[in-house]
């Protein structure tokens, strides 16, 4: 599987749990998975739990080290500010993200985080990979909650 | 001692750890203190350990509920875009930081989150408070380095 697939297997096993369906895999700079991860807002009753946030925190603690470097973070759903600072913060090598975000993604829409004057590290961004399938699931989720 | 008091303290024993110094209280609706954190990045090698975040999530924890919309965040520093947006996300009702960040700040500086079209959820904000004592903990951290 490729780590857009686990991603999306996370962000399916994130719907079954009731949770936006967002998944998000780190990998290192030899393509392995360090980690992987589902939204998981309900289930911990966190708001600040994105896949991306838990994916990037399990990766760092997998390797030992406060930041990424060599990593990429592969997404199903274009990040938001917060996401997209922590990429920032982790100094992830490359982010590539499936759906498209306009309403809540802050890297090629709102802020456009990595274009801001102020931003100290903006890794290569590759958006649209399995865009469909990704927001397939994210429109079927909350069709569903209509 | 009030909020920002205890914050400064935090950002004292931040400091003290060898954390770049900014500490963080998350009071309820009543004022009572349902967290306190400070920065952590190097103790817990994650990057998104700002004070802002632990406080947040040990805030939510605390009381059992995903958001917090009654809370204020009280912060020695302007928050970053991830801070900022995670307190969009917990729908934190006020925000009082300390010292302006125009560097690293995304409030009143960078992509002013709060004031993006795309912003879900603002915060009431007030700046500048005790900015002096939380400025000068930084100055000195970061002059120790040099």
């Amino acid at each position: 599987m490729t780590p857009m697939e686990i991603a999306l297997q996370e962000a399916r096993a994130a719907a079954a749990r009731g949770e936006v369906p967002v998944g998000a895999v780190v990998t290192d700079a030899a393509g392995q998975v360090l980690a992987r991860a589902g939204n998981a807002v309900e289930a911990l009753r966190d708001a600040s739990a994105h896949a991306e946030m838990l994916a990037l925190r399990a990766a760092a603690a997998a390797v030992g080290e406060k930041v990424l470097p060599g990593a990429t973070l592969w997404v199903t759903l274009e990040p938001c500010a917060m996401c997209a600072q922590a990429i920032a913060h982790f100094r992830v090598k490359r982010l590539v993200f499936g759906a498209y975000d306009p309403k809540g993604g802050a890297v090629d829409h709102g802020p456009r985080l990595f274009h801001q004057a102020t931003c100290h590290h903006a890794p290569e961004v590759v958006g649209g990979v399995r865009e469909n399938e990704a927001a397939a699931l994210l429109r079927g989720f909350f069709a569903g909650l209509r």
